[in-house]
């Protein structure tokens, strides 16, 4: 190898051109924008993949960076590309990382299934970038080329899902869980606030026995935080990572010990626990760790549309509703009827969630269609897991500012619905039996009057055993074990 | 009503401000960009529900343009409306309608479930135009007032339903149906083309008896036709208008004869047969005609999937594959294997197919959320909708012309295979028998010897029998409709 | 052709043997229960295909009855199957149809994708059964063959989706769509009786503008009358027939004229417009008519879950809830909560719901699945139809029956209701417009008192005009069109 | 408590009667079945919930009896319960557990969104069971009352869901595991048989570089281990037992201590490391671990499909197709073509796999649909789930028996391809870059000869060089974790 002599220039990011500069790939020259770092497979794919508007999620791109920057320490140390070539990718690779080029990364995400044009749009930008740091000429492919020295010892095929894998977990780390984990905190602060206030319980909508707000949303909080553990559970398949496997999972082309290193270095750059997946073949035939972390990601969907469902159920009203809820007032809520106000957080909520779960299905469907030696459904895979987590980290902040923390309880309401239950004849029955329990509780609704008048004067219970036995602060037990 | 004298002011579209101006709704005062003709409740929304990146489909707002329209000519026209503001009004819609205020429909998708806040933004912008228009002071709500005069006689309850069915219809017209009937027109010519090339037929992937590629085609066409013929009858149910129900389906606040009114004038205006819906509550309370209409979109989804997989299973090779077909080289396949060229634009046509089945699903999902007199769930499903339109018609469009119309056969290795096919003992069933038949295709597969050879030799049947009856060419039927 | 001289012996169904029957295929011999009449290849199927505890559904069988019968009489008056022949396999084939040979059909659902091995199932009971009442001996496959004369002019991928189209139109006209259309009639029915009670609207679960019982039922009614339609509607495509196209599509071992002759068979045997399908190799590689006629049974789903939800809502409490409606009460409610009663009637509904809008997803999956000349996800299809088709069914019909139709209203609580509703204040709006009537509501809420008592003291409406224009009953419209 | 002296009489199971037997319940009596031993909540159900065939699933039942069971000892151990009545509860348990009485079980799964007729049918029968043991008469509800006694400190909300999470628990660890392991074992094992035999990979379909069957077998066992260990982890949150949260989660009637007692009662009898769930108002209102469990489960769908589709497509011809594999020929393929074997557990397969995605998509939606203090979709979620678990263990076990284990490699045809597959070119490029690599393939296939051909007389390489770079043999790597 010979080894140039040149050092990197100090060159702002941009190409200060006008116009089109000509660019080659294997199949000839194309015409590219000349203010872009992008190469001829780029500009072969926005002609034929210009399909919706959706683009390939730029996190990806961002994570594509560190497995090209990741790469070119692992080369150059083992001697195998040129320090000075290094150095220019590595430093590419950094600003792409920190979203400097995201401009430079157009595609859409309905391409090729194995994700093969944003893997060339990277090598591209990147390579092109590195020619510009060295004072070459753009287009060139020299002295940086896009395959022989950005794609060095690598495929589309392992990197992409390493790019995936390492897009997820990020996005996951900083986006989702920070946000799940702050509502649900919301949510337990309320419960913690709430703790002692004693309300009507309802099971199949039906009024049943009393419980405390403080334990309804003792229940809520407990359901986020073990979704957010599914989550971070799943993580394990996430750490590992397909880099090394090369064109089908054998290596070819990339030295011994490539794909450890690899893993080590990014686990090293990212500062997450990244290994390299065991068996290749099955991490480029598959993308069952994304399959499996989407459906941790709709777990939480799952659990947050129950939430926001009784959230808004609880504030109906405010006078023809349950009405135990008073959620903010954020907007006006009707463009005909003045001075409504509407659980506006809750709705949005719901629907991100019934939009993850949509795309957990199309997700799983998928990851059953690979074939043979690759998935070629990871362009909607990404597209889907990115989405979803994003939606669903907005819809937890945005819930938790804008709904949870300003919500307020309606005590008269609260306090004279449980008064009037009917299920409080529950905690007769281990004196009186189940039967004669249910005989006052019809009798008490028939007649529209209270489960005591009816105790007492059919002579069931005397009303000192009555007022000792029914009273709703000792039926809701001793915190949020049950009994 | 007092009329205003003034006459509508010749302003081009854009407002000459920086900084911010105030606006104020029922709920008070808030600041929005000087340079955007929204108000109020825009701004709300934006701050409230910066859920992901997905905004709320233009094409929403363009046909929410024809809602205003009408309303302003109905209104006018009954005397209720000043007919200087009416105009004003329609001068902003049309603007609207062609997409000249995009830029001031900025709202996120996941928002209120009634798109109360969609609607608000087209009244403040219509209004805040307007006024532009009748040299008034923006924000004033005067003399257009965006709930009195733009919303009069209408809530966001049926003005949104509306917009959604007319949005759905205009892109299904204008954009699905001509390319997925391209698509299908270029596959029947494919199928002509090819209509005497016999091939092996498979199923079950196995070896059976031969048909001809144009047959084989034949029925890719007469899929999609089938399909898009079924997207266009769903098309009746999205005729019918919620317009006139107002907040509830009573139509409290819109004047008698309201609902025909506008259902009339849209059709008019968008020269299509929309008719006012028949039961008020169903059309606010429900989405089942998007939910159905969304269904037979998914009908082609499933139609293009198989016939994608089919073309890109039947160019599997060069060598070591099926081989039929020969796909048009598009791009360089590969990273790092040189030379290689890959089915890309069945992969993606494969994935938005599966990405508008989850949609589907979410849709399907969201349309039976409704509770009482209100689907809330309406942004998810309109977005999906169009969405899945886009994602389909682009897909068509470039599936054809990047890969259907520069589809060829590679006729040598069609004619070998069917040569060598066993199946071809099918057609001496009738003659011998099946036993007998299956005896024969078992023994050639078991010496890796032809039918022929081993029919002759057992003396099942003389060569000259054989060779009359296993001809491929007359086992191929005649034509499209079987026996 | 030989022609038999025999006549039809008058035995009874059944075979009276104990122990084992040899019987063979062209793999060879299987012991099979002696008395059973089906053959080798059922039993080989039930040795590898015993997979959870699904069996086709007996429905399919009894389609699969008419098309042998068909069969049977196309081939015998075109001469090609001894009369005889034909007599005795149309007597089995009637007794197929009749359900008098069901526990002879006992598959899996979950065995080859193309139904072959129930087709052959029905080749095989039809040869023995005829063989028997020619007097011949089981298993001899003589004189009646299950391939060279039942099977006559067949392939199971013809004729098994020739089945399905069947069994899935006779089921929807015989279970379904009558059991759909009781329930959307006893929901008319009940909102003919209620069309004059005056209620609160509710519209994003928050009290909304009145509108009547009467009105929010003929909501309900008109959803399930349009699902209905759609229903009906789908059903042209499953009128469409494969039979005809033998094994690829071509017709290849079946005589010219078979697929309409079969077609016009199986119309005047079921009067239904079944013909013969116009694209053979669309109507064996894909199953897009059933997935159109699934999404169509989900549409009906969608809709029933809105009005399953409304009605458990509405009918919350009996104290804590809304309260407005009072379902029958058919068996207590709780184990351990004496006298409580849900509405157990709904929830089934809700689950089966929710259930075949999984089904379907599973159904346009598998519809995607197709390959080549096969869409080899036939059993899973028609058994997720069938058993849709039969929970929609009887859950329409012990909802009507154990709900619908015993359900009252609680008159005092939707009065009291009504009353308070803030949001009658929309009423004021088109008289003192927008602003003032929501500050109005807002003080009214604020304060815990009356729209009117705000409305008088604050001076901005006199008490005679507001009780001329805040009246309930005069908010409610002039029926279900709206305004 | 009044303790009896009776002891137990032994009295086989059976109740030796004809006709009916009056039962009674809070809401009157009823007649039931006189050999049967469920009460009068059970004969209701059955009447007002016939709803297709489903039945609740019996493995649920057996459940329920170590519920019933731990109860009843918790309680005689407390002394709240007379030991002998104890004594017969148990005992009746004992045969419930054991399957012995499944035919008293009888409930549909369309019932009640609690399960609570699914609990008083197991109090009932057990109840009179009980009685019987004790000499009582049926239907007495003495000395062992099915409310008070047999669900003594319970409620069907507390309950059902534990009897849930035990049979899940059950099915997976006896059924599904083993039978996944099993397969995956199977497979494993012909990775390492065929560890050596070189094939050509292929990416997108497309012929890519060279990998052995041991290796792409490697990947098939690897996705499986993999999934079952997702699943294994999913048992950690079903470990967590509802039982002592009562009727809304608070342990109302039961007394201090039960929940521990009850999950270290279960943990001892099942031997299953369950626990008292943290927080009983998640537990109840939500089925969050069942829904993270069935993703788990259609992770091993979303693999074993893959496998599946990719061993059909491997095995497809036998002489037009890839042919490398060939299956077991279990049974003949087709009614119409002899001869014809079809890859028939593949198809059943990846039909099971689809119908769990749909199944899971099912429980998803319904876990998400809780309310307040009960989510009332548990009979849906326990139904899919328990048929998904055994779905796929029957199929993973007729899989492996049936086509796994039994299959064989076509050595011939996988060596011809091998040797002539072009993308061996890959392994030229880094020694002559990647575009001079990707023109001499281009050239090669154009000519229709070979890459040494070309590379030869074209002078980018000598003859020497070539064929010690492109040797098969040495590109396939060292294992199964690339390079």
């Amino acid at each position: 190898m010979t080894r140039s002599k040149d050092t990197l220039r100090d060159v702002p990011i941009g190409i200060d051109a006008k116009g089109h500069r000509e660019e080659f790939d294997s199949m000839g020259t194309v015409e590219v924008p000349a203010d872009r770092y992008w190469g001829a497979q780029t500009q072969r794919s926005l002609l034929h993949f210009s399909i919706g508007d959706d683009r390939m999620p730029k996190r990806l791109y961002h994570a594509y960076g560190y497995v090209k920057k990741a790469a070119a320490m692992v080369n150059a140390r083992a001697g195998r590309l040129d320090p000075i070539k290094a150095e220019a990718i590595i430093r590419a690779a950094d600003e792409t990382i920190a979203g400097q080029l995201d401009e430079h990364y157009p595609l859409f995400v309905w391409q090729t299934g194995s994700g093969t044009q944003s893997n060339m749009n990277v090598n591209e930008v990147i390579s092109n970038r590195a020619i510009q740091l060295l004072g070459g000429r753009l287009g060139s492919q020299s002295p940086v080329h896009p395959n022989d020295d950005v794609n060095m010892g690598q495929s589309s095929n392992d990197t992409f899902p390493t790019a995936m894998h390492i897009a997820t977990v990020l996005e996951l780390d900083e986006l989702l869980l920070p946000r799940a984990k702050a509502l649900a905190s919301a949510i337990a602060e309320k419960s913690r606030e709430w703790m002692d206030v004693v309300k009507t319980g309802r099971t199949h909508l039906q009024d049943a026995v009393p419980l405390t707000v403080g334990q309804e949303w003792s229940g809520y909080a407990s359901q986020l935080f073990d979704a957010i553990e599914r989550i971070e559970l799943t993580r394990s398949g996430l750490y590992q990572l397909a880099a090394g496997g090369t064109a089908v999972g054998t290596g070819l082309n990339a030295p011994e010990g490539f794909s450890a290193a690899m893993a080590s270095t990014l686990a090293w750059l990212t500062n997450k626990p990244f290994v390299t997946a065991p068996n290749k073949f099955a991490a480029l035939g598959s993308l069952d760790a994304m399959v499996a972390a989407m459906a941790s990601i709709r777990g939480l969907a799952v659990a947050l549309m129950k939430i926001a469902n009784d959230m808004r159920w609880l504030a109906s009203g405010p006078r023809c509703g349950l009405g135990e809820l008073v959620l903010p007032k954020n907007e006006p809520g009707s463009s005909i009827m003045p001075g409504k106000v509407n659980p506006t957080q809750c709705e949005a909520m719901v629907m991100v969630c019934i939009q993850v779960i949509g795309q957990d299905n199309a997700t799983a469907f998928a990851g059953s269609q690979g074939n043979l030696e690759l998935n070629a459904m990871r362009p909607l895979i990404i597209n889907n897991a990115i989405r979803a987590v994003r939606l669903l980290a907005d819809a937890c902040d945005k819930m938790r500012r804008f709904s949870v923390e300003g919500t307020s309880l309606n005590r008269a309401k609260i306090d004279a619905m449980v008064s009037q239950s009917l299920e409080l004849v529950t905690a007769l029955s281990p004196v009186i039996g189940y039967d004669r329990a249910a005989a006052i509780a019809e009798r008490a609704e028939k007649e529209g009057t209270t489960l005591r008048e009816v105790a007492i004067r059919t002579g069931v219970i005397d009303a000192k055993t009555y007022d000792r036995v029914i009273d709703p602060r000792k039926m809701i037990g001793h915190g949020l074990a049950g009994a």
